[in-house]
């Protein structure tokens, strides 16, 4: 199972000569999930090879400039090479008067369908769900309603030992079953065999967390526990405590910290704020805490 | 007197890898004019070293995106980047619902006044005028209410022939009138010198029409007659003239034309589809009708 992320924006605020707003891509076995549309993110698109018409899904944390801007000139862009698929955008339910009064403006009629699934929970809750994978919001502590999103296979059945089904004559037409958990009952002996026996434990379950913008919180910290891959803002160097807490942003102490209490595998820190040229100081200060961290870099891809 | 335009973008509909959506700089003696405003434009700014705390006028010729996407990203930047400075804003209404939309979204007060100045008349109207420029809109022939903008300067006072003056003891304090065209008495002799006598003629002021986007119409040829520098879309090669007409575009003879019926003096051509990679057929095309044509290039700088 190919389950992989790649940046295309790591800029905070404002973009930067050389980083561009937030946006991200997250491949799901070449199904594609948009993740925030930042200013630009259709050229990095286009720079990084991002096949895009196979994005069917987009999720866009909050109605901060930096994290959606670049999405009415995609949907302008899909519109325009002919898309006739339908795509879903899942956000703060104001984003769909805004992408309208804008079609209406230039007198536009999409070719395809879009679909828009209305966030406004506080409470986490499940927006997405197909035969691989599912999405659930990770309410963020911000200045304006910012949802998190936490992206999770759906655990895959269990693996056949086919040497043994084989040597029991179990008939083809039991496997699924079997891959799903159930015994076997061999009705010409009665005997039953248990699961345990017959499958060995599918691989767990990957899953992948984006949490941008937010204030230092634990409230979520159950939602990402164990998370393969935490992406986490570190708008700040530390010293800037009082000016991100202010902000309702983090440092990237505050990211490493919440990465050690979620017992993440890896940290991909981002939302860098512009006054840094160098980022080499906020990833050392993130690994003093929490030592598998990266750094998030645009047109990198990063394995979940 | 610097008077030169810098293109900031040059695609059309949809941004390609290498060319972003309409924005130009215009520079009159260091006071900058922003014109039009696609996606990207303030990054453009940045890697082109504009100085854009220096632009106080943007003109948007009409609301299709790639016009105007990169319009709210630039003003969230000024306004994180501290503006106090008032900016006016010269678009078609519905702009100040758009923007204002999402200002409310992001719950943002600008630091700085922004003041809209709606354009509707289907007349050509001065809407900017400062003590070296004017502003005049072009009604152009579009999908939806569309302004090219012709920036014309003010016509300089007459130059003083100093040594003639000199000669004849004429007052200083004299000198503005006859500037402005006065001929002088010379009340102890009785004797008037004819102006022409006094002076000499001022440079013709220069002037510049942008005319994005537009499909062909010789209605505006009176307003950009003999205009030093004319950009005009051209958004086709001629063999695409049909689309060109369906879609209310030019094509690069159509440009050309236009160019040679105003008696212009230069023409940049711009706003290319993003089928062309290659746009030197473009440019000889035009240039077998007008020979004074130039390419709009991203990071260009045309003196008028």
């Amino acid at each position: 199972m190919s389950f992989k992320l790649t940046v295309l924006g790591c800029s905070s605020a404002t973009p930067t000569l050389f980083r561009h707003s937030s946006a991200q891509i997250l491949n799901v076995n070449e199904r594609l999930f948009l993740i925030d549309c930042g200013e630009g993110a259709q050229m990095q698109m286009r720079r990084f090879k991002i096949k895009f018409q196979r994005i069917d899904h987009i999720f866009i944390s909050h109605l901060h400039g930096d994290h959606y801007l670049g999405l009415v000139g995609f949907l302008f862009t899909l519109h325009l090479l002919g898309r006739k698929k339908e795509l879903h955008i899942y956000a703060d339910e104001r984003l769909k008067d805004i992408l309208d009064l804008q079609f209406n403006a230039s007198e536009t009629t999409l070719l395809y369908p879009l679909i828009y699934h209305e966030i406004s929970d506080n409470e986490p809750a499940i927006i997405y769900e197909d035969d691989q994978i599912s999405v659930q919001t990770i309410p963020l502590l911000h200045r304006i309603p910012t949802y998190g999103f936490l992206f999770k296979e759906i655990p895959r059945k269990r693996k056949i030992k086919n040497d043994i089904l084989e040597k029991l004559s179990i008939p083809i037409q039991e496997y699924e079953k079997i891959k799903s958990g159930s015994d076997f009952l061999d009705v010409s002996t009665g005997k039953i065999y248990k699961n345990e026996e017959l499958t060995i434990n599918p691989p767990e379950p990957l899953s992948f967390a984006y949490c941008s913008d937010t204030g230092y919180s634990e409230s979520y910290l159950p939602l990402i526990n164990k998370v393969d891959l935490l992406y986490h803002e570190a708008t700040f160097m530390h010293d800037k405590i009082s000016h991100a807490r202010e902000k309702y942003h983090c440092t990237s102490i505050d990211a490493a910290n919440i990465a050690l209490k979620a017992s993440a595998a890896k940290l991909l820190i981002g939302h860098f704020s512009a006054r840094y040229d160098d980022l080499t100081p906020l990833l050392e200060e993130a690994q003093s805490v929490f030592k598998n961290t990266l750094l998030a870099e645009e047109g990198l891809t990063y394995e979940i």
